[in-house]
């Protein structure tokens, strides 16, 4: 039992050997022991239930590394998840062994200006799981504070729970880019991200969503799960005008907010150009790291472009849609796999592969 | 004298012929006859005392164009100008003849969703003085709505009046940016645009400008007029990086919003490096229309890029910043010219060729 | 024909006589000629359909005034309507005869601050419909500007266009209140305006509404059309406490915002009391002009307290939320009237006397 | 030496006794040994060399409580303070023994919703010196978390580092209420907070100030720091009217925000009806719980009534107003006391007196 903590179970609890899934090199994940840090006064120890797989996940496993994100040193992975309280520190009051959460993965400083003003995202200290040099959570115990571990309602899945991670980015698009009642929205890409996306801004209020692809079957899929009206594109666009007369057209009315969630300059000119004077186009996927873009006429219609970089304060929120069904994420589960070693790498590879992929998820 | 107004002056006025500067082709500019339309019951008619040249003047006067809009047949030029009040509708009350005013140029349509929702300047219905095809203000007389013409302050010149026009679009841009007294500032460019945002800046309280060009003149007349802190670079820059360590070294200190006030690929980039996250850079220059840009790890530091488009409701604060001496403009008047045929052209070409002239204006 | 414009119908349209309901005196309505103003180019002739009753309409009827408004000679009244395009304009293109509409009753000046800023229901110079000494809308026909008609989609009728009107106010107090998924709220009030309220906080996203009145057919209705827990309280409140504790336990969580659509100091109270810490009271109703309060320890707790007046830029939304079916107003509809004079005093009467009389319509 | 921590001065430290201000009864306070806590790894320990006395340590001072907050048993008095930092915990790397920094007094819980979200003046665990019953800092030596100590710049003093306390309370009001180089003010009480709010206003850009009192002697000071009119009024106003008249005179226009810093039901009603529609009326002072307001009109013209505690993030910008000479807070330390018995209760009745005592400050 850790220091301070207190054990819901019995005495042969600290005998178990806690075992996570640690990524030792390109494409090599093995399930092996991992000694958690002590539970601190504010913190829990959480037994994992359920962790999805993200494309950063993904990239990780791919190239180890993502974006300026480099594994150097073996490392647990894995940010998308839910489990059951097994332990609480002494001080945390708002849980009880046995709850069963979602947890927010990313631990911020709490001192900077940025976690004093609320942007805590932008912390530059965060300690984020996964996210090297910090472990992750495809684990069967991890500790975390407990400000960021959520009850879940009694009608929302530990599956659900863990969806709240990339719906929360969704969320949090939908809240910087003032997505209301009045927004009508295009989302570019029908990948995991578009769709979450789309899910949030239906329950944000938006009244019109046509969603861009160039993937039928994913079309197909965001059409099923609640967009107004989908446009297959090429991938050799010559004419980005073409296709934003198509995306007016099924829009029948104004742009006010486009997502971007696949970020290559083709996209984002397309999502720029189909924005109406005074819109808001918010860049969510990350395709390229360099983009050319027709920036100076759209600035000049003042049209304005928001970044984003994860989430803050999201999981209340999606606990509620979820709770209240306004957001139903079950149908992009479409994958499950145990947390085995016979199965690890091959969820990754399902994951990677995409297709009709969308959620690959550990049941653990 | 028109029908529903009244005159200031005595009976000759009527015989008088109006004249305006015309623009008839490539670098042609023709004093001739001007006839005004009738003063409607709102309208007020105003003698033209200072006008100002603008770079899209220029852009005009050069190329027949600017932007999408063309000059398709003779046009009067100029839209930065104060004047004299000759004569008001009959249902203006807030102005009267002989009352000095600075001209807000350009006439929404105050029926559309934009006009209805306070951002006029977005309006598609737009008649802006001197951009094709509505006729300016380089001209003896012209007629005008009376909200948009705004009384002087005592202690404030025509030729100042002129300049809220440029000034408006450093007040509009710090508005957007909501640049405040906890605002730390970077402008790429010293030029007419990039003085009168860092004027702005200032007179919002902004704490620290840092101000950077290629021409060490207009840095020396930048600093001047107030820049903090000036950085010379070269037109070959290889090496973003380097210049924005050489300006975040001059700044002590974070950047929180840049305004890109010469609008290329290279100064773009450098701006959106150099500011801070969840900072915001704010495009007004407009030097390329397609630009690359390392757009994806800006966005995911949050940093939004704004754009704008000219200006709204920012005449009353200019005037303000003129009459308290928050804002001093006088020396950006670098070259004066009477409107006379002789000179017409000349003083464009003297905008044209830049170098030490700042602001060219007409004393009529 | 009126100058400048295009009948749509035969040429024995001008023989017809329009009648409007004048207001008299204290509660003499009398069906009489009304004379239309020209039709403007910017102006429709529309054929009144639709008219409710308001409660400023009764407080008109029953006193001659409403607030510091006063009725000093005869005044059509009526300002919820909707009806048929008779005539338009000609510089009218977004309109043409047939067209349904439902009418914003206020035309502002347009070129004060207030409406240059976006904020026309503040302007000075409003001419608002009924509201003295402006005619109102109670009558076969009425001329009104083009960009204050906005069209029925074909599932509105014409009487839920005539509900824009009341609807409006709800939805400006949810913009002005910043009303969205993650928004908590309390409603004092189970008359029109809280209902109305209630159903555009519903559209706009709000998780949880409590409803508070006195009486309980009222909070029967309430719960009918929407609310998810309703408290009935009693006139002679002696613990505001004890009412404030009723509504926590009825939310289950916070209340962020709060709507007090009544406007007494018992309920304005009660409504400050209920509210988190950082939210917002937004004062709709106007039953007392003067209020004692608590103000200084709910301000201390920086609860803040948003005015509403009217509303502006409201209908194209109301428009969607009838047409999704987002919003069902036509349970509000509960009398309904012919236009002849043996029943306008009547509806009047009928409204002001209140009870099971939610909404009191006309049909022309 | 504290755990953790790093001594930099002598091995003789240890040996000096702690003793601090204790409040002990109703005008009863001894200099008595005060045994700090242990310093945490991101704590350091601050030599206190300039206290000042505040409205609210009166009050404990005088009646052993302030509003909610109850006096219950022996509690150190004091929160506006400067030091030099004396050690620092073994995880502090922003600041070093020897540094001269301002504190801010307030420690929240950074765990919830508020601290989150960067409300953290809301916290409900929100440790305040001098705020039963939490000890304060008019001691020799106090604990304070390292990110909530500020480091002064060369040219500011301690005592002006003290300041950032009242200080803040203005220019979080400001920021709360959104002034910049258009707000016009009214100020209602020229008292120490009156005077802060008038300097933060006039740091965040205000053209016009207008400050209302009934005591000559403080206009004259107001005058004198800064205020562009003041308006002398008598304690038994009868006609609030005649009073918005003299102000608006003395504006000579549109009041867009008032500040009521003494909180009556009298300053209150002036500053709503003082204050155009759509403007805003911010409530700093807490003079009544209760008020009596002529509310629905004002709510009917759109004014916000903004509540106010403390402050929020606001060091930083103190800093540099001061640094840069934006705002100058030295006139208004007018009474200096030194840390000793014979001293301390006679330098809180002389704040508590008023008159000609701005702040009374002690020098340690």
């Amino acid at each position: 039992m850790g220091k301070g903590g207190m054990s819901h179970g019995g005495g042969e609890e600290e005998e178990e050997e806690n075992k996570a899934a640690w990524l030792l090199g390109v494409k090599s994940l093995k399930i092996q022991p991992y000694n958690l840090p002590p539970i601190g006064p504010h913190d829990v120890k959480v037994r994992m239930k359920a962790v999805g797989i993200c494309g950063s996940d993904v990239h990780h496993f791919k190239h180890m590394r993502c974006g300026n994100f480099i594994v150097k040193k073996p490392m647990v992975i894995g940010h998308e998840c839910a489990g059951i309280i097994e332990e609480v520190g002494n001080e945390v009051k708002s849980l009880q062994a046995g709850d069963r959460v979602a947890l927010e993965p990313g631990i911020s400083c709490r001192q900077c200006q940025f976690c004093k003003g609320g942007r805590y995202n932008l912390c530059r200290q965060m300690k984020f799981f996964g996210s090297p040099p910090t472990n992750g959570a495809l684990a069967n115990l991890v500790v975390h504070p407990a400000n960021l571990c959520f009850k879940l309602p009694d009608n929302v899945s530990l599956e659900e729970g863990a969806m709240c991670e990339p719906l929360s980015v969704g969320v949090h698009a939908c809240h910087r880019a003032q997505v209301g009642p009045q927004t009508k929205i295009l989302i570019m890409g029908a990948g995991p991200i578009g769709l979450v996306t789309m899910l949030a801004a239906r329950a944000f209020g938006a009244p019109k969503i046509v969603i861009v692809d160039i993937d039928d079957q994913r079309l197909s899929f965001a059409k099923h799960v609640g967009a107004d009206e989908v446009i297959q594109v090429s991938t050799n666009i010559q004419d980005v005008g073409e296709e934003v007369v198509k995306i007016q057209n099924a829009m029948g009315a104004n742009v006010d907010v486009s997502f971007d969630c696949v970020g290559f300059s083709k996209t984002m000119s397309v999502a720029l150009n189909a924005t109406r004077a005074g819109g808001k186009v918010c860049l969510v996927g990350m395709g390229q790291s360099e983009m050319t873009l027709p920036l100076t006429p759209t600035a000049g219609r003042e049209i304005d472009v928001i970044g984003i970089f994860r989430y803050r304060n999201t999981w209340p929120l999606c606990m509620e849609f979820l709770r209240s069904g306004k957001i139903d994420v079950k149908p992009l589960v479409t994958h499950r796999f145990e947390f085995i070693q016979e199965q690890v790498e091959e969820a990754f590879e399902t994951s990677a592969r995409g297709g009709n992929a969308i959620k690959v998820m550990f049941n653990l």
